[in-house]
């Protein structure tokens, strides 16, 4: 936890965002997650946004910010005989109250009448247990007070959303030294992912290496770890595969940090230590993407252009591979990038590592003035607004060669003639390479999160490969 | 997965085990449960029942089972390219219930008319959202279909679980067999917490490197692991000391194999490498406590009386320290062991690491004419059956000395005069042991699992904990 000032003010500035609305604001924290049976539950992991609010990192926790007094009260209950034999001694409700800030503090029980007849602003529930706790309160359906993806949740309450994501959109300094922190173990992470590829080995072996340094030194992974030979599958979560020498292996993984900070980083690597050289020619169009996108990462430039122009170069160099033919702009427009690059350049990072998607993608990456395209690609951007310092992004290119797609786009002749399908079947077993960097936006420009830079350019990339055999 | 028929041999003896009741019964895979945002979930980890009677390792199925006819239908849906895109080519519904040896497949879609105007019986949900979907299906409250931790769920059906308990509690030879796998890398899994017990380090970094070994070879953890120098705490999920010489390390973990099977070991080390006189006694009673049960564990034995036998061989060590004083059997019948090990002798293991905990633990751990008993310690038995070949359980006796249990005894005279509490205060800063097991009761007696046992004799401990300094 930071200090309580830290949540007293941010509580004061959500009030001064939300003035003239009549009400409470409603926040949950998390109660634990059951893995198997109710007391097996997955490692504990509390709400990003009562983390934010109210910092206490502990289960069954409700807090209402009335907006028309300014009042605050904590509900919890404290512990009895029975919880001190199974976890010890635990800081008292009231201990809690004072390390967050608020003054004044309730049972759980006396929530419900304390929201009765009164307007009730809430954000949208993910987890299962709050969305039923949520549901049950205000006397919704479950699915009423869930996200809908990218529109976000009808009933929640628009302004509330809106005014966190205002808040937790651009970062204080003490978030950004806490995300520079989570990217120096994200750092150290991919390090002992790169050591481990050796052929052979299965990827779940490696898989575990880096998951025990993430749980050595921080929380655990800031999400389900992706290393795979199968970099054409975005979400492969199955390790089963010897490294296989002459593949690629894309390796896309993060730390949360104790306190829940994330960093997301992805590096490919060849398994043989050495690209083939049609390897090496989409690795070299990746890695100019992403020195492309950092280099125009700065304030008042929409995200979304960002995105377009990482398009048009990678169609460029694909064009020079005759993989594709046809007018550049004409290509980017019609969204040809998208059958190699189906997802979009990037996101906001920070206690969540896709930021706050649980608001809703829309409104937390898009500009009122911003529509969301639906070209496949463009269409899967999180992060399209206009750039402001403070905010922290991943600047992720990738090409992938996924044979459904290409099947279903001949079929359907999607690319209007401008795909050399022919060509492109020399490539239904490269696999994908993405290569991902955490970026903050600063007063000047931007600034790549973590001391160090993970080994990118393809030279660096072999040559860190050899030493590290040694 | 086991091949299909497995589960068809299963099924059919559930069948058989059910015949005369009317309806169907319903089962319940589980669905990803979020950690923070919709999509950002926990370790994938489906439904053990479901594990058990279908096979199928994959989220969002569902199956019926008519009761009446025999006729088996599994409940699912197919996935888009979309889904293809994100997480590869996945096998289809139908190539999934031929590996279940089911015959018929169904969208989600059709679950709820399959049950309309059926009797349905139900196994108790414990993942949040299966309590929503079934209270939905059912026309109940999530409430009501809930495991009420012992006594189960009134409204879940009683035939099914007991149907379902009497088949998990005697393992099959291939459980055995996965059983001493997972022993084997929880073995693998408490050398590494052993070796990494070092003066200075952090508790979290020996946790990272043991979880690290859990899941490069299984699924994971079996439970949030308890690495603590506070062992009077049970679960003690705080990792945040370090190694401080002179205290004792209560080392609880166990591994889930990839197959979902449980370890589950305790071992209490010395953070100096050698025990002081006042731990060795006490580690020297807990010891011998192990040993004890392990001897006495046969078919034909309860295991109430395994843990009685625990409790009388520790009271009488714990009167030669005079830490208590009095007649043994009084002291046994008035349940003073309680004081010293709150908790029971063990409890069943399988796939869960508290095999079947969610179906109610008194029907899971007692037979029908064995009452569960409401005192402190004894109470907390969550194995007190009569023991068959076949069933898997731990051992593990523990003396603890919590200050805020032996303060209230104190107060309230609990202890009807047996406890020296004057002498109890030099143990207040003692922390705690627990020796723990996992044991298959066969035809002759009793095996401990794995291949190899963890070093547990006091000298033995020693000797390899300046060994490992080597």
């Amino acid at each position: 936890m930071f200090e309580r000032e830290v949540y007293i003010a941010r509580r004061q500035e959500l009030l001064r965002r939300m003035a003239g609305e009549k009400g409470v604001a409603l926040f949950l924290g998390n109660v634990e997650s059951p893995a198997q049976y109710g007391d097996n539950c997955y490692k504990w992991r509390q709400d990003s946004n009562w983390i934010y609010f109210f910092g206490i990192d502990e289960p069954r926790f409700a807090a209402t910010v009335d907006l028309e007094t300014g009042e605050e009260t904590l509900y919890a209950d404290d512990f009895g005989i029975d919880d001190i034999i199974w976890m010890g001694p635990m800081p008292s409700v009231r201990e809690l109250a004072d390390r967050a800030g608020v003054a004044k503090t309730a049972p759980c029980g006396a929530l419900a009448a304390a929201l009765k007849g009164r307007q009730v602003h809430f954000l949208p529930a993910s987890r299962h247990y709050n969305q039923m706790l949520l549901a049950k309160l205000l006397g919704l359906a479950p699915e009423e007070v869930v996200s809908a993806g990218k529109a976000g949740c009808a009933k929640a309450s628009e302004p509330l959303v809106r005014a966190v994501i205002g808040m937790r959109l651009v970062k204080e300094p003490r978030e950004i030294a806490a995300i520079d922190a989570a990217c120096d173990l994200g750092y150290e992470m991919h390090t002992i992912a790169r050591r481990g590829i050796r052929p052979g080995r299965i990827e779940q072996e490696i898989v575990g290496e880096m998951e025990g340094l993430a749980l050595s030194k921080g929380w655990g992974v800031s999400f389900a770890t992706i290393l795979t030979q199968h970099g054409e599958i975005f979400h492969c979560h199955s390790h089963e595969l010897p490294v296989d020498p002459g593949r690629l292996m894309v390796v896309d993984a993060g730390v949360e940090a104790n306190d829940h900070y994330a960093s997301d980083f992805t590096r490919t690597y060849p398994t043989a230590g050495r690209f083939t050289s049609r390897q090496r020619d989409i690795y070299q169009t990746v890695y100019e993407c992403n020195e492309l996108a950092f280099s125009m990462t700065r304030p008042g430039v929409a995200y979304r252009d960002v995105h377009l122009a990482v398009a048009a170069h990678m169609l460029e160099n694909l064009r020079d591979l005759d993989l594709v033919r046809g007018d550049l702009d004409g290509m980017v427009e019609d969204g040809i990038a998208g059958l190699f690059m189906p997802h979009g350049l990037g996101h906001n990072m920070g206690l969540d590592v896709h930021d706050m998607e649980d608001l809703g993608e829309n409104l937390v990456g898009y500009d009122d003035d911003q529509v969301r395209s639906p070209q496949l690609g463009l269409g899967s951007l999180r992060m399209a607004r206009v750039l402001q310092p403070g905010h922290v992004v991943t600047d992720e290119p990738g090409i992938y060669f996924i044979p459904a797609l290409i099947g279903q786009w001949k079929r359907e002749g999607t690319d209007g003639g401008r795909v050399n399908y022919a060509k492109l079947e020399d490539y239904y077993d490269f696999g994908g390479i993405r290569l991902e960097d955490d970026v903050l936006v600063t007063e000047g420009g931007a600034r790549r999160l973590g001391r160090r830079r993970l080994p990118i350019a393809p030279d660096e990339v072999e040559t860190i490969m050899q030493n590290d055999q040694l």
